[in-house]
């Protein structure tokens, strides 16, 4: 689907995303990670083969939380909720990871920090439903 | 488990918990929630049968992710995520949500507005684990 607006705008002030994968006994698995956009995919970076990649092969389901610094009227904190499908693309981590890390931590810095990183593996995530608190799901909370 | 003095404090500073369940399908869902502690049982209140109601009832693993206001000394946002096993009881939740709406909204705040509420259910958790970034995990990142 197409991602509004204040979403973009959400992923882009460089809120980490609360990702979500099923482990291979179908129990949930929480990691914060940076995401960007590639057009209205959601992209993240790995270096290391980890958990989440493996899990995301085995089932393409996610979930991504983003916690905005804003308040609905009866001062919930506002939110988007994320779902969506998810594959892996091997390779393209550190290019995305300096990227992302000077949204993330700030311009100039060096990330991943060491020389030579690994060519780790990209998580690519079609949102397929919007959920949460706030001007994105059109219901006054 | 017993839960650590640095996650008290995280709870206690009123932080929003996302809390993920999981759907029917296996599929999981996320909203953010409200929670407070009683004893080192994580508790929560939601005054109608909702999702997360259901969900627990017929799965009941469930994970809280929290996100801190600090940053690691790589410069990533510390957060803790807690892996635990959940439980519904019937009623008590007005009053629960009357104290946590102190936390999270503020001192003298009526929450729920409506009078004569429903009884609602609570969501009591027993924690497994703990992960994330932060002087919790015992891991400098």
């Amino acid at each position: 689907m197409k991602i509004p607006a204040e979403i973009r705008t959400l992923i882009e002030s460089g809120t980490p995303a609360h990702l979500v994968t099923l482990n291979r006994d179908g129990s949930p698995q929480l990691t914060l990670v940076w995401i960007g956009l590639e057009g209205d995919d959601i992209v993240a970076a790995h270096l290391p083969e980890n958990r989440k990649v493996k899990n995301i092969r085995r089932d393409p389901r996610v979930v991504i939380s983003l916690q905005a610094n804003t308040k609905s009227a009866m001062g919930l904190t506002e939110y988007a909720v994320l779902y969506g499908e998810a594959h892996i693309e091997e390779g393209g981590a550190p290019e995305l990871l300096q990227k992302l890390a000077e949204v993330y931590i700030g311009a100039g810095v060096k990330f991943p920090p060491m020389d030579n990183p690994p060519r780790g593996y990209i998580t690519r995530i079609k949102v397929k439903r919007i959920e949460g608190v706030g001007p994105w799901t059109g219901r006054p909370v």
